[in-house]
């Protein structure tokens, strides 16, 4: 067996009674019996059934987020959350027996707004006395591939601070709930447990490892999710969800379902309350045959369900009502209305020990040749938009604190990052950032951020003005990606600030379109820096299209202190918009005082790396290639490779170009080849005078889509390591896990899908290193944006 | 113009005041404001928009009624009648101004049963409030072509006496509600009138006449709906709904529909107040200009919708937020929450003068090629099973009376009318009688009717028994129809009695199934009765299957007295089961001494027929054809002729065949001849000893499908009558209108489908004469089972 199916005599470690400690009901003392208190009495000596209800309201999707909320385009999708809120609110006033969860906070937040006190108050009743329960509680249900740990930190913080500030104690989350992400990282489960969370619920996980702790009973367990933090800082509680999230076959009494209803009028045809209670028993009795406890959870709801909550309610009243009928005749099943952390309650009271799992549970593959590695790459100029919010957002943050309150009003409203933060906290959502939403949805998604981003630069513009004295006016270059930055391609003059968010200070290389030919940079205290003119790359020109004129970018390093930022003055002292000039003669080699980089001069493609500081040289072929996506016609399977799922129709790439047509560019800053693939690849390889690092640009698009062929672009590095098959990723862009080709450290893989069933998500560090070498020196690290397919398949 | 379509002087003649001196709220008097008083304010300078929230439920249709009262069977159509009046009771709670209009009495009683008394009293409230209010009121809506007045009587006297037992006079619907059957019989008109409602309305009329109705402003208007009664007995305000009984386009905010929602929250994308409040105001502005006063009505609802009340209403309360907010800007638009009462109360104040009309709205088309009158036909085989069980309804209703309570018990269940008379009501609806339900749904109302007919059987039982002391046991014979009868096939002697529910006596034949081949039958006194043994015919032993086994019927004429019943003894004399005799030479002459019948020897049909009392003659030729059923794929319309519309892609039916084989009967009781024209066709001709009609009784089916023809199959009868193209049928059963081939009486009929836009519904009687003569006895009537397509065009 793997090393990580182990199983330790490790006992349930989080403490239930301790949540129980919280101050309480400040507003309604006598009413307030929320928590484990609130839950309904089990039986011992019974299978104790505890049915769910609950909504899966995805913050965008095939809608988008507003869409979603009001109800609009039902046309796309039926789905309206103003409407669930509003009955599931009337359906629980209706019996103090039944229970509801809500999990998305971006939703529940925009409701509450709209609600007058009366029902504010009400509510507040509802979750005071538990039969209204939130869990998760962040702003989204963030995905866990795609997304980075900071984001995901931001997101949960201001959907938790609402419910708290909203609802005090009785308002907090006792249970993490992620039933529809596509894999859960280790991160997760971390951050997860360093929040307090008592438990974690999930839906997906591949189908071998579902199938083996079934058999094995292992669908409970706890996860030790750092291999760095002391136990039981990063232990979480963790259960598998019997049916995904949704309800048990049969048993779907939402308007979008057409499951029988309950029947039970005897003048009425079809009585049929003795066939579902039948049904009902035998699912129940199949189900406790895979868990460990006379207590098993079902999950009584799904996708944008509870619209009409009483087709639900009525129908769930009635089968509790006839099966728990039977138990005079002696039935042992009792049903109850529950929430996942009275289910929690009951596991933890029966102290049993449970299996312990260390690694994470990518990749998430449904069935033999569904793996959904697809996403991890999806929609790249989304994930790196949210990326670049990301950082924006933290500067915007700190100078909201550092430059105190803002009062003057920008041209977008007041300046502040509420906005940017409530934009960046739904693109954490798993339909987000993840890439697998409608092109409408992904539109809306950057246009929210970037109206997040307006709000935050009147805000920044302030905070400067505020700590600086100076009002001098403020251009935000917001779209250097495609070199376009009017102000400094037009200007003679000008000067430029860098804000470094990190707690560390950074040393940064700066790119900025220009039309002059030679320039003279000094920073605050009038010291000359280094810089070197660079025409604009042909690729870039070609993206850009006629929304810039640049001709050139002016490169030069530039530093910033921690939470600081510094102020460089650029002028002009060679016009002309000619482009800087390049040579096309073939390269051999680029080198600065830490690497020296070959090409091969016939192919003009890379062919070794040497660490000058260790002397150690490596071949390294790196190209790019594409997979033909399976249509999902195919004898195996009807899975088309898509958004979610990635799936080659042949584990074999076919190469973009053998050769690549390259010039080159030589200066004191900065060294470049420009690497020319194919109409629709193109890369610029850079070498910096002060870096260790050599950074790979490339520029792939458009695909070419006449052959109706579809194509999965990919960029391979051949090297000369010897991996054992073993690499190295990260986990939200911080702890790191280690990887094995066809191996799965906690069961023994039957692998189906030799491409992509060996991918795993990366966020901001991946690297490979010598198996028969001990040092971290012998490691080939890759980092930064890395939102490409990456084929470990290789290494 | 048409003689109908003058206008008249007449006032509006319904007087609403009466209505208010009902004895209101002996539970609850201090706050009974039901009926016209609740209605809300309007504004007199403005256009007041009259909104109706209202739901259609079809008590049967693509599912059981059984399937939409639960909501079973969603995957058939989305609908659950027990959730709409859930729903639509909380969502009247929440604002007072709220109305909503209720109108299937057989869905109200079933849910109004499952509520508890805390529930009931609730609505009691809403209802005595006018925030609840039952319009229509009957058990079902029913169907307007198909059905018979007696039976439209019964199914309203049950729903409307429920609601008067259980709500006293704020539960008596005040306006009649037909908004979909598919034409409008000026019987049910005068019904109504006669009832007492108080206003008519539908919204299904030809679209012809709806042109040029609104052009006139004579969607309202006066129908005075009897020949023979006096003004204003039968006199009924009659309204047409603007938009049949949907909403406005744009406006539809049921769950089932995807109309934008009112998104008044400027914090979300799509802000869209603006942009709702002046679409809406432009449609109430068009709407205006096609009727008479500063009042509108809008139907905000259609087919079960209302299932989750809250979308409609939060929207609703929201338009009406928003377009009444304008008014302080000059806006003259008043839109309001209104019933059909309340609307009509302020056409009434209006205080004008109404177009009066006095024949029918049949037939229905609502574009050129599309005629509504395939359904007068659809299901022969239910329409025939509805009217038996109408007459046995009237013999189990007075028997229920005749002989006392009954308290003995059946093998059914407590032996009662209740169960036939509610299978009987909702056999009634526009989609049930009517043809126009799916086959499940068809088997279902002949289960039910089955139903009741076993329970009448053992009220019949337990009547007779106590009415004429004797227990004998009593065999009921159902199946005459394709004659089975296992008592009389299989007994030697036998005693037979026949019920008479009608108020006069009668004489009629009976025809038992039997296997001897001579019988004695003598009536209660001993007297014997002449009688004869026929064979049973080809065709109904084709029919038959393997379901019987007797091989011939012994046919006799019985008297039974007004609402009373008379009893034969019958004996076998001659035993052995050979077949009757017939004579296979074609007789060219059968009569008896009222009527003379010829056929023609060559090719063995009618050739004609003649008044022995009156010494008249007329030729007359019978023969059956088939239209092609246009399959709707030609260039003027894609509609094919189905189970509503009746489209003959060719005016010219082909013959089924232009000769008979045939043989014939001659006894001292009937003289039969019978004949086949194709395997799928046949006729037996019967002329009784003491008869003065003709009876035809034709077998037709299975009809092929081989040749992936649709085949609509008609019998016609050319005679030597001068019509001048007028022609006379029934409506409901009762009172006669007249017609004219290609001519509406009340506007310029541009005809269309010269076959299917003659067509009329006929249930009981229809006739034409001869125009040169004036006494009536030159008509020739055709009466009884009139279930097949008579062609009027060829009279």
């Amino acid at each position: 067996m793997a090393a990580g199916a182990q199983k330790l005599a490790v006992s349930l470690l989080f403490v239930l009674g301790g949540v129980l400690s919280f101050p309480l009901g400040q507003e309604r003392k006598d009413t307030v019996t929320c928590g484990y208190e609130s839950c309904h009495a089990t039986k011992p000596d019974m299978l104790n059934v505890h049915l769910v209800p609950h909504t899966h309201d995805d913050v965008g999707w095939l809608k988008t987020v507003d869409q979603y909320f009001y109800g609009d385009r039902n046309d796309i999708q039926h789905a309206g959350v103003q409407y669930i809120l509003d009955s599931v609110v009337d359906q629980l006033l209706k019996n103090p027996d039944r229970r509801f969860i809500y999990v998305e906070t971006a939703f529940f937040y925009r409701w509450w707004k709209r609600q007058d006190s009366g029902m504010q108050q009400t509510v507040k009743q509802l979750v005071n006395e538990g039969r209204l329960e939130f869990v998760n509680g962040g702003w989204c249900m963030s995905d866990e591939a795609t997304t980075h740990y900071s984001a995901v930190i931001d997101q949960m913080t201001i959907g938790l601070r609402f419910l708290n500030e909203t609802f005090g104690a009785c308002g907090r989350p006792r249970v993490a709930w992620h039933i529809d992400p596509f894999g859960h990282a280790r991160e997760h489960a971390s951050m997860f447990a360093q929040m307090g969370y008592d438990g974690f619920f999930f839906g997906r996980l591949d189908y071998q490892d579902r199938d083996r702790r079934m058999m094995a009973k292992e669908q409970e367990l706890l996860w030790r999710a750092s291999d760095s933090l002391t136990p039981p800082v990063a232990d979480l509680f963790t259960g598998i969800l019997p049916n995904g999230y949704n309800p048990p076959e049969g048993f779907c009494w939402d308007q979008s379902c057409n499951d029988p209803p309950i029947r039970d009028d005897p003048d009425l045809e079809d009585y049929n309350v003795d066939d579902v209670v039948k049904r009902f028993v035998a699912i129940a009795e199949n189900q406790a045959l895979v868990y460990k406890t006379n207590h098993i959870i079902m999950t009584m709801g799904s996708d944008f369900q509870y619209e009409n909550a009483n087709l639900w309610y009525k129908n769930l009243d009635k089968l509790i009502r006839y099966v728990n009928g039977l138990q005079s005749n002696g039935s042992k099943v009792n049903v109850l209305y529950s929430t996942p952390s009275c289910y929690l309650q009951e596991l933890h009271r029966a102290n049993l020990t449970w299996a312990l799992k260390t690694d994470d549970f990518f990749p998430y593959a449904d069935s033999a040749h569904d793996f959904w590695t697809g996403y991890f790459t999806s929609r790249p100029a989304l994930k790196r938009y949210e990326r670049i919010s990301n950082s924006n957002l933290q500067t915007c943050d700190q100078l909201e604190v550092l430059g105190g309150p803002v009062s003057r009003k920008g041209p977008f409203g007041e300046g502040d990052s509420q906005t940017l933060k409530k934009a960046m906290a739904v693109a954490q959502h798993h339909d987000a950032v993840s890439g697998t939403e409608k092109q409408h949805v992904a539109n809306d998604y950057a246009r929210k951020l970037a109206d997040g981003w307006q709000h935050c630069q009147v805000l920044v513009s302030n905070s400067l003005a505020a700590l600086s004295g100076s009002s001098s006016q403020r251009i935000y270059c917001d779209n250097l990606n495609i070199s376009v930055c009017p102000l400094t391609a037009s200007s003679k003059k000008f000067s430029v600030s860098v804000y470094n968010p990190l707690a560390r200070p950074v040393t940064w290389p700066v790119r900025l379109p220009v039309n002059g030919t030679a320039y003279t940079v000094s920073d605050a205290n009038g010291k000359p820096v280094d810089c070197q003119v660079v025409p604009v790359s042909k690729a870039t020109q070609d993206v850009r299209r006629n929304r810039g004129f640049a001709v050139n970018e002016l490169v030069f390093q530039v530093q910033a202190p921690p939470l600081g930022y510094s102020t460089y003055s650029v002028s002009l002292l060679q016009d002309g918009s000619r482009p800087a000039s390049t040579q096309h003669r073939t390269p051999t080699v680029i080198q600065n005082k830490f690497l020296k980089v070959t090409f091969d001069p016939d192919t003009g493609l890379l062919s070794s790396l040497s660490n000058l500081e260790t002397q150690q040289s490596i071949k390294l072929a790196q190209n790019f290639y594409w997979y033909n996506a399976s249509a999902g016609n195919n004898f195996l399977s009807i899975q088309p490779s898509g958004a979610y799922i990635f799936r080659p129709n042949s584990s074999t790439p076919f190469i973009i170009s053998s050769t690549a047509k390259t010039e080159s560019i030589q200066g004191s800053v900065v060294q470049e080849v420009r690497q020319w693939f194919s109409p629709w690849v193109s890369q610029v390889v850079r070498l910096y005078a002060d870096s260790r690092a050599l950074e790979l640009e490339w520029t792939v698009g458009p695909v070419p889509i006449d052959d109706s062929l579809g194509k999965e672009v990919i960029t391979r590095l051949d090297t000369s390591i010897q991996t054992g098959e073993y690499f190295y990723t990260d986990s939200n862009g911080r702890e790191i896990l280690q990887r094995k080709k066809d191996f799965r450290p906690t069961w023994q893989l039957r692998q189906s899908e030799p491409v992509a069933g060996n991918y795993y998500p990366v966020n901001s560090r991946a690297f490979i290193k010598d198996v028969r070498k001990s040092t971290s020196k012998n490691q080939l690290d890759f980092g930064g944006d890395l939102n490409h397919r990456l084929d470990p398949g290789m290494f």
